[in-house]
């Protein structure tokens, strides 16, 4: 039995993933932007609005001729012709003059404010009576106002929400350029583990790890590549590694919950040319047993074969890699809301360990949040189901007790 | 100039949205079941696990056989056939044996727990000894333990989540039953609207709304069709939303923020046939020219040109309305992760308006939140952009002042 020859913290093992390189950049449709992190900064070409609009519906004016207009004294304007959508006016409004203008619409040359349809009575056909003081620019848009030619519009590093999508088709872009998804390809290994569309003979087991961890790539924005289950044999093992590091950028391999085969993944991964183990154990639970190689700059991770532990290595470190590899900041695991919660029962925990406990987070009339502990063995798949959040216990610290305050993490 | 002929307020907006029946249900692969929503309860067909399995590496005994070890007074056990990874042992354990068994194994019959391999000593060829007690079911994940035949696994209206898609293949579910993704048809409606990529003519705008409901409606789980812009033509618009409707479960049809594109939408609406407008016009700042529709139990969603007002009022009713046709309980919008933060200045606001602030949530050093309101006028995007949060101030609030501790959700 070979030891871990390389434990270190989930702090430690988190610093190591800086090393691994962003990948390069795509232009890609605007349409298929969302959630994709900008690889370059994007400057406006021209303004927005390129001249002054319209916010509401009503008389472009002077605002100088409407100053003390009232109910009782309106100010009287000859009606200028119409604004129509889509087109900027060819005229300039002169002194005592007030256009027709429809939301959205742009002023004539001249017209510095717009009073609302509200304040004005139509007198006759030529002319309307304005019962309230504008002052300049109210109710208009600006030209440049929204965004100015030249100025950037959106950083690089950015991940693109709904809002930013319609803020660069209106500034007229229609493709950006975004890092490219990591590709990860997904192995799971053991002699005893059978694909889920199979039925398992007795003593075997369906392939939970493969799909579980597909979904959470997918989740942080990566494109998951399923390979074939590979069975507990060296040269299979070595074999399956270079074809699934020669197809993506980041390969996670789980398999192996018992020291023979987490023995055998080690000599695999270490039998790969130019290849260098970072880590093969952290001071964690559960997940322990992880392992970290770099591979000419494509990482490796050899995640645990229980289920439990290999979802919560891959939510806490993972992750924050293909991210990273996205061009976001690396930051610690796990991501995802933190919710201020009261603990609802003591907690027993290791002093060397940082641990993850699995907990349902609950909220109370009040609008404050318990966060009940998940109990049941660690290797149960359905404390993970049953649990909506994640309680991160530092490695300094002995265990909580019912009644503190903690921070979760929304699953 | 036709007035609103149905204000109402966004509650009882939101209630209308409950007539929309739910979309049927479609069985689909479990790799592409990621946030999808359950239509059927899943039930387990068989236990998991199949028999009793071991969570550590060491030796599966009879309980009562390690009583009183310790490291003084070992036990002393013969040692049995190694248990393999993949099989079930095909003798039964007997009093007085300990058979060397890894993480994952099985039980040979008659053991009833497993000492980790730490509290062992091999003392010679054929023995063990053991030196810590284990009491029944000791690192033992007992069968049916993490799911029983029969039993339900996952409820009707759950959305997946990575672990219940590994919960699922563990259990031998490689489809499930999901309700369909709703198809929203979205069109831009105005005389003024260009496409993205098109270069605007003097007084024409690039069509934003678009592209940023596409995404949002991609982001509520949903697929956008998008459609070519439509002019401000009563016959060209029933045509267009005749098609879209025919394409899809939802239409969703900004354009016309002046009076004047408000009313054609309204008279192409009213112009299809077994079409009720249900809503014209929601007491809410912005987006108040709001319409709603049903055209034979399908939505037809009238917004607002304006994208702020379009995309705000997409963000708190339509996405609740495509989560409920998917399933999900029916709430009221806005969606989205919820933080209670200090607000940083004074805000006024109308009495008999629901209106929506777009703020910027900043954390604080103490892990506290503040909100700041973003200034700028209503109609620009870049406001929109600079947001992180929206703040909700009810219809019956006159104002917010600077210090208040408020609600905001997060972006």
């Amino acid at each position: 039995m070979t030891e871990f020859f390389h434990v270190i913290t989930a702090d430690q093992f988190t610093e190591l993933l800086i090393r691994f390189p962003r990948l390069s950049s795509e232009k890609i449709p605007l349409d298929a932007s969302l959630a994709r992190i900008l690889s370059d900064d994007i400057v406006a070409f021209e303004d927005l609005p390129e001249q002054a609009r319209s916010t509401v519906d009503g008389y472009a004016v002077r605002a100088e001729d409407t100053f003390g207009a009232s109910d009782s004294i309106p100010a009287l304007l000859e009606i200028a012709e119409p604004v129509q959508m889509g087109t900027i006016p060819g005229y300039a409004l002169n002194s005592g003059q007030a256009a027709p203008i429809p939301t959205g619409g742009f002023l004539p040359r001249g017209a510095d404010a717009v009073v609302m349809v509200e304040y004005t009575n139509r007198a006759d056909e030529k002319n309307v009576e304005i019962t309230r003081p504008v002052t300049l620019r109210t109710n208009v848009l600006d030209k440049g106002e929204d965004s100015k030619s030249g100025e950037p519009l959106l950083p690089s590093g950015m991940q693109l929400r709904f809002q930013d999508i319609g803020f660069l088709a209106a500034a007229g872009f229609s493709e950006v350029s975004v890092y490219r998804k990591p590709k990860v390809a997904i192995l799971s290994s053991g002699d005893e583990v059978v694909p889920v569309d199979c039925r398992p003979r007795p003593g075997q087991i369906r392939d939970a790890n493969s799909h579980a961890l597909a979904a959470l790539v997918r989740e942080a924005g990566a494109e998951p590549i399923l390979f074939e289950i590979v069975p507990d044999n060296a040269a299979m093992l070595r074999q399956a590694l270079e074809t699934a590091l020669s197809q993506s950028d980041i390969t996670a391999i789980s398999g192996g919950s018992s020291v023979g085969a987490r023995d055998l993944m080690k000599s695999a991964v270490s039998s790969l040319n130019d290849t260098e183990i970072l880590a093969h154990g952290i001071a964690i639970r559960p997940g322990k047993p992880t392992l970290l190689a770099d591979r000419k700059g494509k990482a490796i991770f050899g995640l645990p074969g229980h289920p439990v532990s290999a979802l919560i290595v891959a939510q806490v470190f993972l992750v924050p890699l293909l991210r990273h590899l996205q061009g976001a900041a690396l930051g610690k695991g796990p991501r995802g809301l933190r919710i201020d919660a009261t603990l609802t029962a003591s907690i027993h925990s290791t002093i060397g360990l940082e641990e993850y406990v699995r907990v349902v987070i609950e909220e109370k009339p009040d609008g404050t949040y318990e966060a009940h502990p998940v109990y049941g063995k660690s290797g149960m798949l359905s404390t993970m189901v049953k649990a909506n959040g994640i309680l991160v216990i530092p490695m300094n610290v002995e265990g909580l007790s019912k009644g503190d305050s903690v921070q979760v993490v929304q699953w």
